[in-house]
């Protein structure tokens, strides 16, 4: 993951870089640095471990300048500490560079050229800027030095490079990690999200993987591999800078559980008309009709909305769908169908692990869709087609609204291909109705804070671990509801089928293990029952959320009727809450869970 | 699950019971019981919480008579206690019964039949003995109640019943649950499972669903649903007793580990030709041939093995594999493809979830094979083709010989299809050769017991949880490797797609937290190291599995090079020593983990 900005030209470089990383945190946290300098005389590196906030209280009024680099860090090699923290410095202090991805060569590097260096840190970065001195060191002029360990270098980045000996250019190159330059007027920026800059402009311009850029003051020069010089137009980011204030909420989780009944009705607005039929591009739904098999391709909670994609995907559209794992389906490719149709599903648009799948079944020539949140991302550039989410900008490290979007979309999404195989039960489905009560009820289960919260302290308060338990589309809320309380309340739990727990799982179930069972599907009410009652005989603390039509009286939450095929847009939420509140007791930080990242541009 | 037995006509019938019901603690261990008589004067009725060895204790020396049923209890309604475990007796103690299963409809029965009887205990079986009451107080014949009680009745039962009044007779009838009959000279006995009374005899004769028997000591009738006499003939059990005791190991589960060089070697003989080729029934190997997609239906351990089997038969015979718990599947059926094969894998043959998806693959046509350990088990009987795993009996409740057999009979079945289809890798895959080889690596790697026992005391003495992680087979291995820490060790473990691990789940590494990389494929094995490396950062204490030509000096775990196909088979061996260990040293029952049974015969 990690973070990058960048600042050329403007005299306040160092203020520019502390909020351009404030706003990048959700990249990572585990350290933060910025270098600063106006010219030889006089530059600034300073380093800290833990957040931009930490970093900033080391930084003294002085430091001040027109060019600078900064970084947050989310580790993949070395501890997170100052000393692993970015940018990294040559041996002679004369590079800087900061570095988002990973080195896969970096220890074949330092045997073959780095044998007589004594690197400080434990990080595959350092590497590459002791390898740009020691081609400096050669004779290299500083772009061709950089351009040779470019050459040289295997794996995923985004670098920013200054040469302290002429600090009126800073070099940026890329290879799957993301990266942007924003363009002002006799300044320009560097991010790697358009989010990082957007206070000091709107306009910005893409980089390819393998381009080299010269970045400074008044100009920027793209190169390609070759050194054949490029010329590409720039874009306006479509972004508010409103909808990433978390106002008066405490939390950003908490603003974004409550912003999901308006995103159901901007979903409703924008992809459905007024006579209940839905808008989708008509060559996305002629393309996976005219498959054989749909291949949602996710990661963590993307995965999980993934599976009630399935389930809708079959039932409206009649075409079978396979839910796989990013980073197993790239390198473990099961055997596809004759005309397969990809959907990559992708809050940010910039997850690393999905990438890889889009760039091998895009040399397959396969179709492919992205339903993601951020316009412009990667997944969203490199796919034939595009569907928005329209969540609104999600911070929380954690995911709630964009969850529930991708649901209602790939909702959207089964019914349109229904609708022109002129299946009934999705014609019958007025999907735009649906998801209008959905967001109603939404605000009511959301009005019912307080008891969940009560509920918690009863349930949560000093478990070691917890399960939640469910069949079909309930198993899979049950994963996504487990994910949630493992990410941020660091509760060991774990989302079960629940017919599967008893082969094995159960075990672990002991006298006040806490035990959801989410209840929503007829077909398998009394099924799941039984199986709450096998953990109740062992002790299991037992917590039934439940459809009113479905509920007993002794069930702790039950929930409004919805349409049954929409069932986890409600029954996801109070779980959402329950991870919300679990937290907060446990006195940790809601949008910031240690160890995690937002946006995942690493394998 | 539960376990039954009867025995009417020989004098010894307490010893009897509690000899069978020793052998079928396999089945549950929450509670046991027994009733016997000999006439209408004396009858003892017994009952204890916990273990067979706890009944048995409690059993004076008068108990003593000719007819008796017996029962080894797994809760699934209400808490393991004396009051809930079984024989039950109706009001007036006239009639006594066993029962394995669960009755759906139990408390509708309650309502409609029982609101003027006082119920003692929580179980859905008490139900069935006081209807059986209600109807005989009505006027009608014991054998009239008891079949007007299974008209009513829903659900999934064996039952064994003694009316005190003409203790004569035992009533049996089965749906669902397993129920054998076995033959002898002027006595008969009932089971669950022929192993339970091959000290008695070794004919059996079996029942079909809906049909309820007649059992006296010299005579035995059985009667469809509409009362027509039904003729059947007995089969002889191919069991030999001396492969159900544990020698001299500790522990079954140790001993079963240790059986499974034998057990490869036994299926390369069995499965296999001098000349390399693979002997499978043509008829199988043409009918998965004709499919265009295999579906893999099982639970716990039997599905993780279905993953290696996919990768198997995906590679060597080229036909899409899906994976898939039959919990699950059952009520959540996937949109099949035209022609699907199935493939079902339980070890005891018996499990009932499994079962379920089973009948239903049966109304529809398709065709299907079982990989059991047991001949003429519920799944083989009513699967269309059988293969044996061919692994002794299983004891320990955590699998381990049965597991590798299911990947090397998989194995098997892929070549087969392989071979037959001309694909070029599966002819130049010498399994014979390669299951010897792996034979022998097994036995070195069991050698490093005491290894093994030192590093699990280093790693997992006193973790709350501990993660594993690998791509592909390793993932597969992974996910079993930690099934089996979970269900005996009580430690909290989870199996994790090395990639997936950052996508949320990596907020539970702390500093300490066991995180166990499995390396064995030389396409991930990078990977895997670089997500080693993200949650080393975190403070991760990692453990490498790891295949010696991938290997590096730091890794805890070295293993001996095996056919790429087939690593699954050697990497398990250690992650099953590990979970022995673990459990060992925290003072648990290796064999008999609490909450479990082996053969789970209830949804």
């Amino acid at each position: 993951m990690c973070g990058i900005v960048g600042v050329i030209g403007k005299k306040n470089a160092t203020e520019i870089l502390i909020q351009g990383l404030e706003k990048l945190e959700y990249r990572g946290y585990d350290s933060a640095g910025i270098y600063v300098t106006s010219n030889q005389q006089q530059n600034y590196l300073i380093k800290s471990q833990g957040r931009i906030a930490d970093l900033q209280s080391k930084i003294g009024k002085d430091v001040e300048g027109s060019i600078g680099i900064g970084h947050t860090r989310w580790a993949t090699h070395g501890e997170p500490s100052e000393r692993n923290a970015h940018p990294h410095t040559s041996g002679n202090d004369r590079f800087v560079l900061v570095h988002n991805g990973v080195i896969e060569n970096f220890e074949e590097i330092k045997q073959e050229y780095l044998q007589n260096k004594q690197l400080l840190g434990e990080t595959d970065t350092e590497i590459v800027v002791y390898l740009i001195e020691y081609f400096a060191e050669q004779g290299l002029e500083t772009k061709e030095a950089f351009k040779k360990a470019l050459s040289i270098i295997e794996g995923s980045y985004a670098f920013a490079l200054i040469d302290s000996e002429n600090p009126e250019v800073i070099y940026v190159a890329k290879n799957k990690s993301p990266l942007l330059i924003g363009l002002g007027k006799d300044f320009n920026v560097i991010c790697s999200d358009a989010m990082a800059m957007l206070q000091e402009t709107n306009r910005f311009l893409e980089i390819v993987d393998g381009e080299m850029v010269i970045v400074k003051a008044d100009e920027i020069k793209i190169e390609d591999e070759k050194g054949n010089a490029v010329y590409r137009e720039s874009y306006e980011a479509q972004l508010d800078l409103n909808d990433i204030e978390k106002g008066t909420y405490p939390y950003y989780m908490l603003k974004e559980i409550n912003d999901q009944p308006t995103v159901m009705r901007r979903i409703v607005k924008e992809y459905t008309k007024q006579n209940g039929s839905v808008v989708i591009e008509p060559e996305i739904v002629e393309k996976i009709k005219a498959s054989d098999r749909v291949y949602i391709i996710a990661c963590g909670t993307s995965y999980n909305a993934g599976w009630v994609g399935k389930a809708l995907i079959e039932k409206m559209a009649q075409i079978p769908v396979e839910v796989h794992l990013s980073s197993e389906f790239g390198y473990n490719m099961p055997l596809l169908s004759k005309n397969p149709f990809f959907i990559f599903l992708s809050q940010s648009g910039e997850t690393a692990d999905s990438r890889q799948v889009l760039v091998q079944t895009n040399r397959l020539g396969y179709p492919s869709l992205t339903l993601t949140n951020v316009a412009g991302s990667t997944l969203s550039r490199e796919a034939d087609y595009t569907l928005l989410l329209l969540a609104g900008p999600e911070i929380a490290v954690a995911s709630t609204k964009a969850y529930t979007a991708q649901i209602a979309v790939l909702a959207i999404v089964a019914k349109a291909i229904g609708d022109a195989s002129g299946n009934e039960q999705s014609e019958k489905f007025d999907i735009a109705h649906e998801l209008s009560v959905i967001a109603s009820i939404m605000e009511t289960i959301i009005d019912e804070k307080a008891t969940i919260d009560q509920l918690v302290t009863e349930y949560l308060s000093d478990t070691r671990n917890a399960f939640y338990i469910g069949r079909g589309v309930d198993y899979y809320v049950s994963m996504e509801a487990s994910l949630k309380l493992k990410e941020i309340s660091y509760i060991q739990a774990e989302g079960f089928a629940a017919g599967e727990l008893k082969h094995g799982t159960i075990a672990l179930i002991e006298k006040g293990t806490p035990v959801f069972g989410v209840i929503t599907d007829k077909k398998t009410a009394a099924h799941t029952r039984g199986n709450l009652k096998e953990v109740e005989s062992r002790g299991a603390h037992n917590f039934v959320i439940s459809l009113a039509s479905l509920s007993k009286e002794s069930d702790q939450l039950v929930l409004p009727d919805v349409h049954s095929l929409l069932t986890p847009l409600v029954s996801v939420v109070p779980t959402q809450l329950i991870a919300y509140f679990a937290t907060l007791q446990r006195g940790y930080d809601v949008d910031k869970p240690r160890n995690l990242a937002k946006s995942v541009t690493v394998e």
